[in-house]
């Protein structure tokens, strides 16, 4: 074994450590591209977790039961891709070899749904921690509804890496406080303690007494481990899993690009290729004598977790076999959620919901219709997961049976607390964990703070329905740095993320329902604070689920196209009537969600929006994007400017929502 | 003197706290809508912390030496608008009558440049702290600059109250870090400690140790203090005060809506009026005994700082003009840079540079154009204080110059580590302070983490420019995390906000300049990771200040008119010439600010984008948005998806950035 360098502790370097530093160094060599320093630097812990007590089957990585892994520092990428393959996951050598190059199961990042065996895509600091969190809550909520005395089929550790990087982003903060009062004792996570970031030594910018803080948080910690001696590690491992009242940091001293005789200990490692001379020269200080990409049998022969992995599953699956002779409609009832299948009666009972709601033709804010809708499709529902950051009565996400989440108990609602980014990426983690569909909550204006949690909610293709209320000016008073003008436009540039903005209680039912039936993305429900009218009597749910259609046409070919959502409908349809009486034909169509009405066929949405090149769209909110369907053409009644503080009907008046200036809008380009 | 209720220590209401009780709910009242709990809550702090020792001057708020007060909590708007009443401020009793109302003065929450005396913009939670955070970095970056021996013109403190929404926000954390690290002596928060949220009692999702997390980020934390005794928030303050290396955060326990017999201690309290019969009620038991919105003589005197504050700034005058006797060109920079003059000197030196970055004709790539333009305009310009969000390397904005502002000295350089939101909402206090102009700097993908400070910068007017590198797939092998496909579109909708994305070395001179130049917003400048050559040649600064121009014209009337930015500009050069050999006749515009382009005048921008309707719009971005320049008839060449994880180049052709698809494309529509 080779000597360790003068000025670090001992270290052994053994060839399965050794085999994750190489492929590490090399792959990144050969993409030119790449982060070699964290997985040369955590190679140790790595082995620790994964070989010695990781709860995974390489060749089922879906097995329910699984342990969890959360690579939060995700630009070290090949740590992970390398622990994947050499523990024998689907992922090849050559797959190594094509590391960061198009189409490769080797992004820079580590994607999940791309890459077997990853749950979360990385990268975005601080996110991937609370996607852990998230997870962990899954497990304890799903253990508590599911789990029986002597079959505890839900029984799993959430493991996650991180670095300062995600310790420094506020999220962490967010994420780590709520994991602290909720007590998830089964949330372990590994601190990368190398003082570097990319701007270098860290202590010019972040000087916290980070196991001080977690403390704080009330987490285990166990400070002042030495990152590269493998008994250390397991030591504090040990003493992670036996507290089971707290999740625990366990904060590892580490040298960033260990192994590496000239560049370990220096951001240079961070985020660039070691060269190859450095690498010449770190194979024989690592004692690896092999060429780039070869690993030996016997190293992969002690990596390899499929035998144990296939074990702990079958035993797994005798113990579930067990409980599902002993509590059939449970064990049912787990099989389908873990699936992500929605229940058998859902298609017809959220039909004759929505139908109920439509019939009732209630006059009310789409907040408190949003409210109906979760009451009406939650009881049909066990696996919907509801909260709000700290704006229930506000957002109206309770229903008669939410359940707060406690550290003593499970539930079916999470007080988030005023947590709005490390409420969207637990989420996401709720919904990466499956067998939960996680409904989330705050102030249209504030999905500023989650924005990007959202943007990876719609790229990882999770199942999450965000209700944002206090839609616009409508909320009033709050004034500007409440009133989201522009963030339903800008919510709808995110790719794959379905944005409604609905009129009534029925639009705003069939757009939960749609929310709660889209398999592959997320979904944003804007909703008002004010009462709006009923405006969808008689249009079929499976109309408004095209996302655009024909509300109110006119007799004949329309002169004018009024193009409406949300609170705007009603004007619409008002103005049409004024338009009427001056001898003008509208035709009024309701838009609630633009993203779904791009996904209908090219006859459908021709024939809603007409032949009539003479289009008007109106909406409070930011109006340059409406110009995709109104052209030059056409005008646009939105708000390019940001709001005031007055009660909202003086303000719709003011920025020119009034059946007058549709008129007047229709005349000018007519 | 009314006796103080059973459950809670004995407090004297004493009419100077009872007039702030009072006001807010009387005026929330009137409104009716508004947050009492707040002021009603705070009243004692405010009152020892404005009647005693803050340093103002009613008459004017502008003075360069007084003290920042920041209401975090910017739901209590109440409060401030009581205190500047009281104090002496321009905002009679008629503007607190009129609370929430349209054009008053007394908007929903506080908002700077509206109502004088307010300092920022609050309301969105954790902001004002990290506002506060950023004036306090700006008093000791300024103090070290330009104090002298015997002449401390810079020294004054930075105030904030906060709740525990501030507390659970992420930014909190980012901010408080860092001040820390930086040792902001001159920084005091008051922590509102009522134990209540929004949804109620905070210990079901807020438990954590706030006196031992603050600790942890190296602040004095002064723990339990009886919040409703001006003698204990007294002595807290003046341990704060005597604290000089550490920012101090006093902890007082206090209770929601006290006064209110039968409210306080109640989220009820926290937004909305405590209606007319607990208004009666709460009169006696606070021992007021007037009409709302009366305030007796005797009252306003005791509260009045006119005078005192008067005083205070002459003989702060007097100073400076000893000052000024010493040391004549620093006293006359001084006054330069809080009057946000810039250099007389600037307008010929800065278009001198923009010639000389032009003739060079580098082909670089624009973050690298951006570090030139820092390194030229930098040195005429002593306020430019710059950071990254720890990609300094990255995002290149150092220059020689820069120096790391640290704990034991100034600078003009901010290492604000893995913090976008923290940093952009600390860069907004430094400009609020005034005295600086920051530039901040993040990858692109990263601006979602700092949405709201973004926003907030826009709205708030303030002059902060954000070097946003690592634009669109450009990136490359980082992959889709990394990879800001709708990041542009999505700052283009933010009011007020001037986002530039160019083309070469020279528009990205033209951006900085233009963007030193806005004094009433923040720009955004969106920058390439790799190399683009040089496309401006010959072309005048002045045209590219207008955000949109024609580049390359074609000869007589142009079949097609081309709009690219960024790096797609050579593409669209290339593509003209494509289009050129085929007989089709293109013209090409470069649009690197849609924002500027849109306030030119409307001759202007016909003149520019000609009479053709045969446009296509070209940017490796969302392409939705570009609909309102080529309508229904033309065409964008854009991305409408996530990216790939890949090298550049790769991703450009498979995304259809080629010649070959520009050329089919113009043909598709012509």
């Amino acid at each position: 074994m080779s000597a360790s360098t003068s000025t670090a502790p001992r270290i052994e370097f053994n060839p399965l450590t050794s085999a994750i530093r190489a492929l590490a160094m090399d792959a990144v060599q050969k993409a030119n591209s790449g982060h070699p320093g964290m997985p040369m630097g955590m190679a140790e812990i790595a082995e620790v977790l994964w070989r010695r007590y990781l709860k995974h089957n390489p060749i089922n990585p879906q097995w329910a039961d699984r342990d969890r892994f959360v690579l939060s520092n995700g630009h070290g990428s090949m740590l992970l891709y390398a622990l994947l393959h050499l523990t024998g996951y689907d992922l090849t050598i050559d797959d190594l070899k094509s590391f960061r190059q198009f189409g490769s199961r080797t992004a820079g990042h580590p994607e999940v749904g791309h890459t077997a065996g990853v749950e979360t895509t990385t990268g975005p600091l601080g996110q991937g921690i609370t996607n852990a969190v998230g997870m962990a809550i899954a497990e304890k909520v799903l253990a508590a509804e599911f789990n029986r005395p002597g079959h505890a089929i839900v029984d799993h550790h959430t493991y996650a890496f991180l670095g300062d990087g995600c310790l420094m982003e506020g999220i962490s903060h967010e994420a780590c406080s709520l994991a602290g009062t909720l007590g998830l004792g089964k949330l372990i996570a590994f601190y990368d303690d190398n003082g570097i970031s990319i701007d270098g030594d860290v202590e010019g910018w972040f000087t916290d007494d980070t196991p001080k803080r977690f403390e704080a948080y009330g987490w285990q910690v166990i400070p002042d481990v030495d990152g590269h001696q493998a008994e250390a590690i397991e030591q504090a491992l040990l003493a992670a899993r036996a507290e089971a009242g707290k999740p625990t940091l366990i904060c590892c001293k580490t040298r960033i690009g260990m192994g590496s005789p000239n560049k370990a200990d220096s951001h240079d490692v961070h985020g660039a290729p070691l060269g190859e001379a450095e690498i010449a020269a770190t194979r024989p200080h690592i004692n690896w004598h092999h060429a780039p990409f070869e690993i030996p049998a016997d190293v992969y022969a002690a990596w390899d977790a499929k035998a144990k992995g296939a074990a702990a599953e079958a035993e797994w699956n005798r113990r579930f076999a067990a409980y599902a002779a002993a509590f059939p409609e449970l064990a049912a009832e787990f099989t389908r959620r873990m699936a992500s299948e929605l229940p058998a009666d859902w298609a017809g009972a959220s039909a004759a919901a929505i139908a109920g709601i439509a019939a009732k033709a209630e006059n009310i804010a789409t907040r408190k219709a949003s409210q109906n809708a979760i009451g009406a499709f939650a009881p049909l529902l066990p696996e919907l997961i509801g909260g709000s950051a700290d704006l229930a009565a506000s957002n109206l996400t309770l229903w008669k049976g939410s359940k707060g989440v406690s550290k003593s108990e499970g539930g079916n609602y999470l007080y988030y607390g005023v947590r709005e980014f490390g409420m969207t990426a637990i989420a996401n983690g709720l919904a990466l964990h499956g067998g939960l569909i996680p409904y989330t909550a705050t102030f249209l204006v504030f999905s500023d703070y989650a924005r990007n949690a959202i943007r990876m909610a719609a790229l990882m293709k999770q199942r999450q329905i965000m209700v944002y209320t206090h839609d616009s000016i409508g909320l009033g008073e709050d004034g500007p740095t409440h009133q989201p003008v522009e963030h339903v436009a800008s919510l709808r540039l995110i790719p794959n993320l379905d944005v409604w903005r609905t009129a009534d209680a029925t639009e705003t039912a069939v757009a939960w329902a749609a929310a709660i039936e889209r398999q592959n993305g997320p979904s944003v429900l804007a909703l008002s604070r004010q009462n709006l009218p009923t405006v969808t009597a008689g249009v079929a749910a499976e109309t408004i689920r095209r996302g655009g259609y024909v509300l109110s046409d006119c007799a004949g070919e329309a002169q004018v196209v009024l193009i409406a959502t949300g609170s705007e409908v009603k004007l619409a349809l008002d103005a049409q009537a004024a338009l009427k009486m001056d001898g003008i034909a509208a035709r009024v169509v309701s838009m609630p969600c633009a993203d779904v009405f791009d996904r209908q066929d090219a006859d459908y949405r021709a024939s809603v929006l007409g032949k009539c090149q003479k289009r008007i769209a109106i909406e409070a909110g930011h109006p340059d994007l409406w110009r995709k369907y109104v052209g030059l053409k056409g005008a646009v009644i939105g708000i390019d400017r940001f709001g005031e503080s007055a009660p909202a009907p003086k303000l719709f008046e003011f920025f020119g929502f009034t059946v007058a200036n549709v008129v007047a809008t229709v005349k000018g380009i007519l």
